[in-house]
């Protein structure tokens, strides 16, 4: 383990968020580690937040990056479920302690000391590095086969966005044919959300501020019925319609109309960072037995049954993939809402001649 | 119909809450419907809540109680299940469509058109009188069973608090042996939730802000655990231990640190009405995939499901039985939490004499 393996990457170096090329060491592959050569990594709005510092927990330089597409170029000799040459996904969760109630029952994700991919702290104590590299070294336990019928680029935002959105339906009963689901914003998740209601034979609704987007969601992304959250002769429409909401906006938003839309017994499932406090009155919540969940990404196996399930049923994601050297300008864009849905860097191709 | 059943009762005028005598008219006794002779009613918080007007929503003159315990004297020619001389019970809910979602489910509670059965509108347009009186006429879809092992007067709790905290249990998973349950607040229905939880084999720990009811709630009730809410080092060193907690405390409270007690998945259920909105910082919930959910009494199904349970399991109220002329001094005393811990009016003794 003495040995380090040279590593490259981009990093932020402060609160600019400003990524610049960084060269750095990773462990060398353990008896039960895969390396892998980062082939793409997807840009996922909690890295935007990271290098900017909004959850203030920044530990500077940060590689981000945790949506990670690769090929297999080493494997440790205790490792049964990789060989060289596979090609293979690594997501938000990259070791936890293995030995708690969470971890025993494949919640990784809810494990007290789950280390994340990127931005975290590691068991040899020091800092974790992103996908925003050339390679990668990763216990197997964390790392997740690929559905082998979908294109490569079209995979990556699964292995963060689609487990965020997929493990929460699986949990709270919103996985069942003739379900009516509500998707609140249509970024990175909200429209994999919107993919994944689909291919579970549900009727989905998407809920957004914005008007012009009822187009895409309906004839691109398969949607059944769009609303207006900003129009409350719609909202009102649609009260008491909804077996369950995936809300996917990382900014504070009205939740009551939300809550609103459920059925009885009907569930809210946040599953976007907003900083603000949420105000609910309990009464909203009494009346018709309602839920409002928080979901974090998913454990190992939800996220390999996810990868399963969508190789099954077709479900990818749209994304724009660009140059590792566009990746400022594209982190500026993402500020702004402005790709469809998700950017996936060709790291592969492009992160040794940035 | 046209026949009206003359009815005497103690009644709310104002919003000063004192109850008077007050003479009424119940319908006439339909081919769908059971007269009962009442035996015994419950005070509930929400009754002092309502004679208060402190929901806004008081139409005087105000026949609270919903917690009603009588013998059948009258059946109409279509009731297949009651006949004249049963013990029988009546709830919260005394009318309801019949023809939604919600009432084909058996969950009357949550129809949109559900009468309560005091301070309601009858479908009929006149008020509804509940159970401070000496007789009630209910379609017997609102009639439940009574176990008939039970002292009847410490039955009656159950109609209302006990149905309360017996229903979320059930659909939140919260009654399966082993696991641990929460109960914050140790009052007319939190005193019933430890008796549920420990009936379903739970461990089950009290919350609350007076350490003097540690005692009590140990040895009186059988809870495995106390904790004082107010006490940091107490609530730290139970963080992330609770499948669930049943929060019955009808006014504004720390909601965070009842959040951090839960374990991943854990669900914190609302059934007290708090009329300040919650604050909530999403971080909590998505941290641990945890939930906070509300539940409005229960519906007919699961409230002779919760009677016959409490029948198999010898789960009673503690109550102190009074007279209708108490019914004041019992309001001050609910007020100030002076009762373990549901007070009982006994009618049929003593509401003609008074």
């Amino acid at each position: 383990m003495e040995e380090q393996k040279p590593a490259f990457g981009w990093a932020a170096r402060d609160s600019s968020g400003v990524l610049s090329p960084f060269n750095f060491t990773r462990r060398s592959n353990g008896d039960e580690d895969v390396t892998l050569k980062v082939l793409y990594c997807g840009i996922c709005h909690t890295d935007l937040g990271i290098i900017k510092n909004e959850f203030g927990n920044a530990m500077y330089p940060v590689v981000p990056g945790h949506e990670i597409v690769g090929v297999v170029t080493e494997v440790g000799s205790n490792v049964h479920r990789f060989k060289i040459g596979d090609k293979v996904g690594v997501g938000y969760v990259i070791s936890s302690c293995t030995a708690c109630d969470n971890c025993k029952q494949d919640f990784e994700n809810y494990c007290p000391k789950f280390v994340p991919t990127s931005n975290g702290i590691g068991s040899d104590g020091k800092p974790t590095y992103g996908g925003f590299s050339n390679l990668l070294v990763a216990n197997e336990r964390y790392v997740v086969r690929l559905p082998n019928n979908l294109p490569l680029e079209k995979i990556v935002p699964l292995l963060c966005a689609g487990v965020t959105v997929y493990t929460p339906m699986k949990y709270h009963g919103l996985n069942v044919p003739g379900k009516h689901l509500g998707v609140v914003g249509l970024g990175g998740l909200g429209h994999v959300a919107v993919k994944f209601g689909k291919a579970h034979g549900m009727k989905v609704t998407v809920i957004s501020t914005s008007p012009s987007k009822e187009k895409e969601a309906i004839e691109q992304l398969g949607a059944d019925a769009f609303l207006v959250s900003r129009d409350p002769d719609q909202m009102k429409s649609a009260m008491g319609t909804m077996d369950g909401i995936i809300d996917t906006v990382a900014a504070s938003h009205p939740i009551v109309p939300l809550i609103s839309l459920l059925k009885a017994h009907g569930k809210l499932i946040m599953v976007g960072v907003v900083l603000k406090p949420m105000e609910i009155p309990v009464i909203s919540l009494i009346q018709g037995g309602r839920s409002i969940s928080g979901s974090n990404v998913g454990g190992m196996k939800d996220t390999q049954e996810m990868l399963d399930f969508a190789g099954k049923h077709n479900v990818t994601a749209d994304v724009e993939v660009v140059g590792m050297d566009y990746v400022n300008t594209a982190m500026e864009r993402l500020k702004k809402g402005d790709v469809r849905y998700r950017f996936v860097i060709d790291m592969a191709n492009t992160i040794d001649a940035a």
